[in-house]
C-alpha cells in the first residue's frame, strides 16, 4: 500500500500517518519525490485499512497495490483453471458452445430446440426456468416444472445444462436438476446468494454485473470460491453504457483483461449483448477473436412465438451457420470447439 | 404501440405484420408517412408484444408509448404520494433529514452518533446491521444484534430508523425491529426480495441501482407496490459513469424526471455519491436544489476508526452546519426541514 | 414524425398542436390509444421542427421515424460502398490491413517500420505527423517533415498511407503529400474542420468520438458527404465507458449496427482501444469477427523508445502473427486480406 | 511516479527498470512489499516518460503521482483565481448569471430578451453567433451579424457578453467584439483552437467536454493559460452516460472536486444539461448548491420559435423566478448574486 501526502501536508500530519500505520502493526517507508512525499506501507494485511488512512489530513491519496482477489487471482494460481461440467470442459484451450432456448416455455418447445441444437454441435444447453424479469407483469418462467422439461431434455440429447437460480430458495431444487448453476447479472452482487451456491457443490456460471468493474467481478467469484466452489466460469453479457445502436454494449476488452489478472476461464453471450437478431453471429464471433472460452447463444425454432427476448434468438439453421464459421475462426486461432482429446 | 415499417418493407410484409396484430385481437391503423408506413396499434395490453412483432421481417422498430410501470406512474395517481413512517413524513412538500453512521459498530457508538445527530436535528436515524461488501473479507455488519442497538437508539432519541434489509431470510427479523426498510443499490433488480419486501407490511426506502435507468427504477418500485407495499421512498446514491473524480456520479436531473413521471417522493444519499468527506455537503445542497423530498447522511464522530466508509461520514458539527445552511437553501425554495405542520 | 399527446392533454393543446402542423405545411393525422392520442405527421422535411412541437403544452415526446443523415444512410444508397485509396479498396467485401507507427518520429524509424510491415502483408501505412495531444508539454509531432517522410516510405514500399489533419491550417500541406486523410476521434464533431476536409478531394478516415452515437457518427460522415467527400470510412477506436481495464472499451457492436443503416465502410483501431501491449490481437480479431472491413494497427520495432503510445505497440514480428491468424479468421467468414481480385 | 513490478518479475527485469530510470538521469528507491517491489522514481519532470516504463517486461503498472496540469492546478496557485469580464467577477466567492438566447435569430429578439434578462438582474449576456450543429442541415447562426446584435444588445443593456469561437479563422472578429469567449464542448479538445484562442486576450469560458475527465479538462484549461489566456473560467454542462431521462447527466459532482484540485473559477449549465423545460431550474439549483460560481442560462420569450433548443428555454417569467430562489439559496450559502462589493 502506497500513501501519497499531499503537496503541503505538515509534519504532524505526516507523524500522524506514519503513528497510525505503525499502531496497526505495519511498517512505514518513507520515499521523498522532487515535490511531495509517499509513504510505502509494508506488513499489510490487504484492502480493510486503506480508508482510515484515507480520511487522515494530510493524505492525498492511498494507492492499493495487492489485488483484493485472493482465489480469483492468476497471481496465486498461474495455470489456467479447467471447469468440468459433466464430460464438457471450460477453459482447457478450446471452445465450449451452449445453446438453447431463453425461457422453457413447454415440454415440445424445449425438445424440439434441444435437438435442433444437438444435432447441430452443441455441446451444453442452456433455457431458463426461473426468469427474472424487469417487470412484474411478464412471464416469470416455469419453475420446477421447467427444470424437469430441462432434464427430459438432457435424457434425449445427452447435452448437460446450465440455469439460472434467482434466489437462495429455489438453490437446492435448482442443483437437484441442473449440471451447472447461473448468476444472472442482476445477482452478481447479491451476497447471500453468492454464499449460499458457492456451498451448492456444483460448477457456476457467474454472469457479470451491467456495470461491474473487473475487479468487484473477480470479487464476486471469490465470495462464491471461498465459500466453496472453485468451479466458477464468467460470463460477458454487454455492459450499460451511452450506446444505444446495442442492447448492450459487448465489452470484449474484457476477455484479455481477465485473463491476465484471473486463471477462470470466460464465455461471451452474443444474445444478450445484441438484443438483436441480426447482430448475434458479429458479436459471437467477435467473442472468439477475442480469446473466449465458449459462447452461450439463444435458439428458437419459433423466434415470433418466444414468451422471452424471441427477437434475439437466433433460428436453428443460423447456428448452424454460426457453428460452421465459429470452426473456422477456432482452428486460425489454434482451437476447437469441443473438449480437448488429451485432457479426456 | 406504433410499428414502424423498413422504407423497403413489401407487401407481404406489411400483410403479415397486421394479421398478427389482429391475432393478438387488437386494431392496426395505418399511417403512411412521407417514405414509410407507421402502424398505430390500439386496444393492446402493455408491454409484453412488443417483441414479437420487433422480429418480423419488414418491421425497423416498435415503440412502446404507454409506460409499462402502471401504480408507480403519475398518470394513475396524481398527486404526490406521501410516505408516512413514525411521524416523519416523505414527500409533502418538505424535506426529511435522515442521519447516522453507515455500520452500527457498537452499542456506544450508535447511541453516541444518535444522539448528535438527533440534537442537531435529525428526523430519522440510519445505520447498517446487515452490510452488503463487495470483498468477503470486510466487516458484514452486526446482525441482529445491530438491529438491537439501533432500537435501543430509537428509545433514547424518539427518532424512527430505517435499515437495510440484504435478504429474504432477514426480513421478518429486520421488519420486527425497523420503521422503514433499506433495499440497497445492489439488490434493485433482485425480484425475489423485493416481492417479498412488498408483503412486509413496513414502508421502503429503495437505493436506485447504480446504472438503472429511470424506467427500471420504477419498474423495481412496481414490484414492491404490486406486492403490496404502497409507502416507497426512492433513493438516488449516485450512478456509473467515466468520471472518476467522485466514488459515483451524483445524478440530480433524476429528480425532477422522476417527479415528471412518478408520484414518489426521492431522496439523495449524499455520502454514498461523494466518497469523499469534503464533498458531502455540496453534494447534499446540490439534491435539495433539484428538489429532493430529503436526504439520507452517514455521521460519525470517529471517522478515523469507523468500520466502513469512514472516510465519507461527516462529523457532528459539520452535520450541524449542513443543517443550518440547508434550512436556508429549503426557505428559499419555500419549504421546511421537518413534517409540514398542516399534515399531521 | 410522430407526436404524442400527454394523458391528460386538453383539447386546446391538441388543437394547438395540430395548428402548428397545418402552419409548417404538412399534415395531421389522428390516432387515438387506449389511453391517449398520437399524432403522425407527414410532408415534414426533416429533423428541424422536431422540438419546437415538443415545447408545446400537452406534447409528452415527438419521435423522429426519418433518419437525419441521408448520404450515409442504406436507406438512400443500398448497396456496400467500396472506397478506393490508390490500390487499396474499403468495403469490397475483403479487410485492409493498415499499419505503422503511432507517431512519425525519424527518417529512419519510420523507413524501418515501414519496410517490416509492408514485407508482412500490409497494404497500407499508418503514421502521425500532427500529433493532438492530451497535454501541452508532450511530443506534438514533426509537422510536414512527417509528411515528406512518410512520401519517402511510401516510395520504398509502394504502401499509400493515411495521416491525421488536425486542424483547417493544415489541409493543404496533408492533401499534398497523404493518400487518405484522418479525422481523429477529438474532432469528429469539429464542424468547420469536417466542412474543410470534405472539400480537399481526398478519401478520408473518419474516427468516431469517444463518446459518439451511431446517429452523431453518421452525422459526422454526412458534414464530409454534403461538403463533397463520398469517399468516407469509419474507424471504431473504442468509447468511453465506465471500464478501466482497457484504455478504452471497443465497441464491436457498432460494426453490425452501422452497416445495418448505412453504407459505408468500417474498420477498427484495436491498438488505441487497448491501451496494452497484450490485448491488441485479442481486440483486433474481435474487430474481423464483428464484421470490419478493416484493421489499422500501431506497429513499432523499439516501442520502449517510442516517442508517443509505444506500451500499445505490436513489434513486427507479432504483427506477422496477427497477420497470419486474421488470415485463418477471414477465410473462415469468406473473406480474404487484400484488395478482391474481380474488382481489380 | 511509483513502478510496481509484476509478483514474479525477475531479477533481470527489475534491473532493466533501474537502469532505464538511470537511463533517464533520474534516481529509482526500491520499496519491498510484503510480496512484490515498488520503486519510486525521483528527480523526473512529469507524464512524459511514464509510459515508456510500462511496455518494459515485469513491470505491472507505473503510477504517475505529480499531476500533468500546472498552471490549472492549486498546488502551484493556492488562491483562487477570480477572472474579471467588465465589471463582471468569476470566482470571487459571489455568483454570476449569465442569461441570454441560444442563438442569436435577429435584433429585435435579441434585444428583447436582452432586455428581459439585464432588467430581472442577469450580469452578462449570452447568445450564439456562430453555431456548431450535430446536422449539417440545421440552423448555423447568423455569423458576424450576430456578433453586432449582440454589441448592440451590449449597448442597450450595458451587460458585457460571452459567445462561443467555432473556429480559428473567426477568433480575431469574434474576439473584436466579445468581452468573454466561449469555447464549446465538441472543441474541449480541439489544441490547434485552444491555443490559437490562448493567445487572443481575452478572457475564455471553456465548456467541459460531454466525456471529459477532470483531468483532461484541467489539460485543456492548461493549453489555453500556457499560451498566455490566464483568465479561464470552467463550465459544466453535462456528460454522456447511460442515462436518458435528461439530455445529459449534469455533473454536480466536478464542482467540488474541480475546486478540490484547481483554482479556476466554474459555472453550470442547467440549460443544456436538462434540455427540457421543466428541469432547467432544478439542475440550476443544483448547481448553485454544489458551489458553482455562476450559471449560464438559456432564456427565449418565444421558445416556441427559437432556431435552436427552444425546448430547453426559460420565459422571462421564470427566469424572474430563478432569480428569486437563486437569491435566497445563495444567501443561505453566505454568498449573493453579483460582483463582490469589496472587490470592485
Amino acid at each position: 500500500m502506497l500513501v501519497i501526502m499531499d503537496l503541503n501536508a505538515t509534519e504532524s500530519e505526516i507523524k500522524k500517518v506514519e503513528e497510525r500505520i505503525k499502531g496497526f502493526g505495519y511498517q512505514a517507508h518513507f520515499i521523498p519525490g522532487r515535490d511531495r512525499l509517499t509513504i510505502g506501507v509494508t506488513g499489510n494485511r490487504g484492502v480493510e485499512e486503506r480508508l482510515y488512512l484515507e480520511s487522515l489530513p494530510g493524505v492525498l491519496q492511498v494507492i492499493q497495490i495487492t489485488k483484493p482477489y485472493k482465489l480469483a487471482s492468476r497471481e496465486t494460481h498461474q495455470e489456467n483453471s479447467v471447469v468440468q461440467v459433466d464430460n464438457v470442459q471450460f477453459g482447457d484451450g478450446n471452445v465450449v458452445m451452449i445453446a438453447g432456448p431463453c425461457a422453457v416455455e413447454s415440454m415440445e418447445q424445449t425438445l424440439r430446440i434441444a435437438d435442433a441444437v444437438a444435432s447441430r454441435g452443441a455441446q451444453m444447453l442452456r433455457g431458463g426456468a426461473y426468469k427474472p424479469r424487469t417487470s412484474p407483469y411478464s412471464f416469470q418462467g416455469l419453475g420446477e416444472k421447467g427444470l424437469e422439461i430441462l432434464t427430459k431434455a438432457r435424457e434425449k440429447t445427452g447435452l448437460p445444462f446450465v440455469t439460472e437460480v434467482q434466489d437462495t430458495e429455489t438453490i437446492s431444487v435448482v442443483a437437484h436438476y441442473a449440471d451447472m448453476l447461473q448468476v444472472g447479472m442482476r445477482n452478481m452482487q447479491n451476497f447471500t446468494l453468492l454464499k449460499a451456491i458457492g456451498k451448492a457443490g456444483k460448477p457456476v456460471l457467474m454472469k457479470r454485473g451491467m456495470s461491474a468493474t473487473l475487479e468487484e467481478t473477480l470479487m464476486s467469484a471469490e465470495y462464491l470460491m471461498v465459500n466453496g466452489c472453485r468451479d466458477v466460469v464468467i460470463c460477458e453479457r454487454g455492459v450499460r453504457t451511452f450506446g444505444n445502436h446495442a442492447r448492450n454494449t459487448l465489452d470484449i476488452s474484457v476477455v484479455p483483461a481477465l485473463k491476465q489478472v484471473s486463471h477462470l476461464p470466460i464465455i461471451i453471450d452474443p444474445s444478450h449483448s445484441s438484443g438483436k437478431h441480426y447482430s448475434v453471429i458479429p458479436h459471437a464471433l467477435a467473442g472468439l477473436g477475442a480469446g473466449a472460452d465458449g459462447l452461450i447463444v439463444d435458439v428458437h425454432d419459433r423466434p415470433e412465438e418466444a414468451l422471452c427476448d424471441g427477437h434475439q434468438a437466433l433460428l436453428p439453421d443460423e447456428f448452424s451457420q454460426l457453428m460452421d464459421v465459429s470452426k473456422g475462426v477456432c482452428a486460425a486461432m489454434g482451437k476447437e470447439i469441443g473438449t480437448k482429446k488429451k485432457n479426456k
